[in-house]
């Protein structure tokens, strides 16, 4: 963080404000989703959106030690949460009957979550490698534990994410190339990034 | 904290511990319950009783960064969860005739750490809202991990708890009025209390 | 810490991490060899080795304030895992042979993490009694997130290990004491050693 001018730490910080925010939706609409395919009743189905929509943030920031993690001490990510869960409970023929897009926000979410776990997780000094193991283990960590919380075993250990999650990964890895590139001096000719990578 | 004066700190503590205590008591005896129905051996039945009574309190205190948690570095919540396990290994048919008042335990539990929950989260700074909502998943935390740690769809999300949940929350808040109460300097009507909330 | 030479730091720092990683190697294997059978895919298989070799390492770093976990923060334990994990995924038919000594691997990783976690948490000023049952918590946390994530009870608390875990905790105070021992000054007999046990 403090090789980081102040400037840029107020732009990364937006953009992973509104990357978590979006994937924080995405995945408790998911969330809710299964909430109400399980029966679970109202209290059920909002703790299903915000644990799907969080639990891999939380997971990230308990991690690197930012605590209280964003979820917690910012209020949005529950309002976020709530929103998309009564939106899912309310509208839910409607909402099921996108089933495939379901399965593209669930992916979307993964994504975005990976991109801004790995970002946070570069800021607070962890080593690029990790910083995209964490950025990977966020993205699944809400699928996991919604899928965990209806005991049954997670999609993504079953089905064939894991290239998404390789893309993912990739894609952390790009954002932190283009980070390393803002530290570089002017004089530093750009071609040289590929060969660091 | 700072803005507590140290003696109503201690008082505090004191109430916190004394409500945690006897939450993790009875979540204790609901989790070994489940053990010993389960066939869990008696390792199994400890675990459980110790999860399901600290797991919400150990939760909490991860979130708001006091590590290391109360139930691991205070020997009593130990000392409680592995005295009600015994209890319920040894006198199951007895307790297991108090059936109707284990569903009474557990929701009282629910709501002890609900309180003790929000007023902890309140005393490490965070937003009202927030720490009422980290006193709910206190509160259920516990219960959540216990039904997990047998692969079932814990009990909070299928029940119509969510009622009491909502009391809990009411409790912690005001719970919340009267600590702002207290800070209040004594020339402020108390009648403008209702009018902050 | 304070308390302790910086030479024997560095021993004792030795000794956990390899004690850690060895452990780690042998919990990847029980949770490649659980996720072979469980039909997951390759994807599923490397997270369910990571899972089981440091859910118990991380446990114990996020409860003693060791953030980030060495599990996260040295790429060791991440390799250790992969490989166990891929290791697994294409000798299968050979490592299946083994079933016997995969239980054992289970066991012995169940020790090893046992011991580890019990002399990190001591290192962290833990008291005695919290710092074994840490340990304990440590060695079985991996084999119970394991078996979590494919939706079944965890095997330790359905079979009769907690004997074995006992002898952890038996070994983990053996280990403290002659920490303790370390630290007692020359003058004062040995003899003197088990009436503070």
């Amino acid at each position: 963080m403090p090789l980081i001018p102040v400037l840029e730490q107020k732009t990364i910080h937006d953009l992973l404000l509104v990357l978590d925010l979006a994937g924080a939706f995405v995945f408790a609409i998911s969330g809710a989703m299964l909430g109400v395919r399980r029966n679970l009743d109202i209290f059920g189905i909002l703790v299903l959106s915000f644990a799907a929509s969080s639990a891999g943030g939380i997971a990230r920031d308990l991690l690197i030690g930012a605590v209280p993690p964003a979820a917690i001490s910012d209020w949005r990510y529950l309002a976020v949460a709530l929103a998309a869960g009564l939106l899912t409970f309310f509208w839910y023929s409607l909402i099921a009957r996108l089933r495939t897009a379901i399965l593209i926000f669930d992916a979307a979410g993964l994504a975005l979550f990976a991109v801004a776990g790995t970002q946070k997780a570069l800021a607070y000094g962890l080593n690029p490698l990790m910083a995209a193991l964490l950025g990977m283990l966020t993205g699944i960590g809400g699928g996991i534990v919604r899928d965990l919380l209806v005991a049954r075993t997670p999609a993504v250990l079953r089905s064939d994410l894991y290239a998404l999650a390789g893309a993912g990964v990739c894609f952390g890895l790009r954002l932190m190339a283009i980070r390393h590139g803002w530290n570089l001096p002017v004089a530093r000719p750009i071609e040289s990034e590929d060969e660091r990578e």
